[in-house]
């Protein structure tokens, strides 16, 4: 099963933005019932655009969103003390984003890990940047795995981001992170893989398709999560149609009624 | 680079079988001219639908064909004597398309290639019918590759068919497909794989998506030919961006000349 983490609650993105600085909780809670609707695992929150107001405001939008859904959180922030705060607040475990081994986030990251009931995103990002090799991605994804599971932590509930980068930047961007993939789910076997999909298409024309057939390759290597929009139809149809030709779907049968519902169109 | 066989000059398809009977080459050669703009790099030509009829079919559609294009031709044709006549009507070295290991098909054909200019589709079909397994598909492609070599064929001029299989017919057709392309992408290095790509989606709605998602991941695998349809533009689009993708396009400039030609749109 891929797990779909919704991204849409985000004030960075401007309707957000200005429906939390008005408290505007019918606009929140509408975009969340479409997620929901559409096939989001996780409701992604993230309050970090406003600068000093994320605490009120990830406490507003978490108060405001865990009325409407029953879905789990995705609670997103690089303040381990606004992830602490964001864990009080939520009835189910919910989806911690992110740890890395960047010094200031890791040490507190695990301290507040240790013994909780969730899961967690760690993404392969340490002090000296982003990684520029498939082995700089694995040697940290390995380093992130066993100090997890040194504090308990299952494989199950740790979902690597190999940090994926655009493909205007480097044209080896994208064979990277596919192999990053591959080797992470191959030889760490039981963690997860997920990392904001629309990275790879910074810069460029047109991403939305760079996006959706970047989906697809990524799933052939054994990513089976994403930080994605799940109001987005065609990536939407992507994900049910490389899920059948993967051979997860029994007689079609997600794709037919996919296509019934009029969500996958030629 | 992916060799992308144009599959339009069909005789099974209504309209290229009425101007075939009615010898429309305007028809023909609009037709053909079409697909190399859109970047075909092989022109096949296939002559069988009208029963009785496909020698002469064969000889009148090349030489309407041949005139108006210098892209190599695919010789078409179960029948090795259709295809021997075919071979001797082409100006430059052309793809036939096929050879088997069927009785009656591979021995004819062993016999014509033998020192012959030119390139070989082979399907793994032998006369125990479609194959079952990725060992299945992998072994007869073992097989022909080294029957071909050892009549002097060159592993770059052996076009692999892993002979596709509908989704709807079982739910690891797609899996198979793919483990069995990387494999012999793998084991038989050097060699090429093709296929047609829409057998995958028969008996399906909505065929095109499927088809165009099956493209991308089938290139992850290794697939790097297909026989196809060159005016289909979002299939082509999704050739476009998955070689992008796969670091074959150097600051993204197809993919960028392909946007500004209006050719991928989101």
């Amino acid at each position: 099963m891929f797990t779909v983490i919704g991204e849409r609650i985000n004030t960075t993105l401007k309707k957000v933005k200005a429906a939390t600085a008005d408290r505007d909780a019918d606009y929140i809670r509408e975009d969340v019932k479409k997620q929901e609707a559409a096939g989001a695992t996780y409701i992604d929150v993230n309050a970090g655009a406003r600068i000093g107001h994320e605490e009120e405001d990830m406490k507003w939008l978490l108060s405001v969103v865990r009325e409407v859904t029953d879905l789990p959180l995705c609670l997103d922030s690089p303040d381990p003390a606004i992830l602490e705060m964001a864990y009080g607040m939520v009835d189910r475990p919910p989806l911690i984003n992110s740890i890395s081994l960047e010094k200031d986030r890791f040490d507190p990251m695990i301290r507040f890990l240790k013994g909780k009931e969730c899961r967690i995103i760690a993404l392969c990002m340490d002090d000296s940047g982003m990684p520029k090799t498939v082995e700089d991605i694995f040697s940290r994804a390995k380093t992130l795995v066993e100090e997890l599971e040194a504090i308990g932590v299952k494989r199950d509930d740790i979902f690597i981001d190999p940090l994926i980068q655009p493909m205007s930047v480097a044209a080896e961007n994208g064979t990277m992170a596919m192999d990053a993939v591959e080797k992470i789910m191959t030889e760490l076997k039981g963690v997860h893989t997920t990392g904001g999909l629309s990275n790879i298409s910074y810069g460029l024309p047109q991403r939305k398709v760079v996006n959706r057939i970047f989906l697809a390759m990524m799933m052939v290597r054994g990513f089976d999560s994403a930080i994605m929009d799940p109001l987005d139809k065609e990536i939407m149809a992507v994900l049910t149609t490389a899920s059948m030709l993967q051979g997860h779907d029994t007689f079609c049968m997600n794709y037919l009624k996919a296509v019934r519902a009029g969500d996958i169109v030629a």
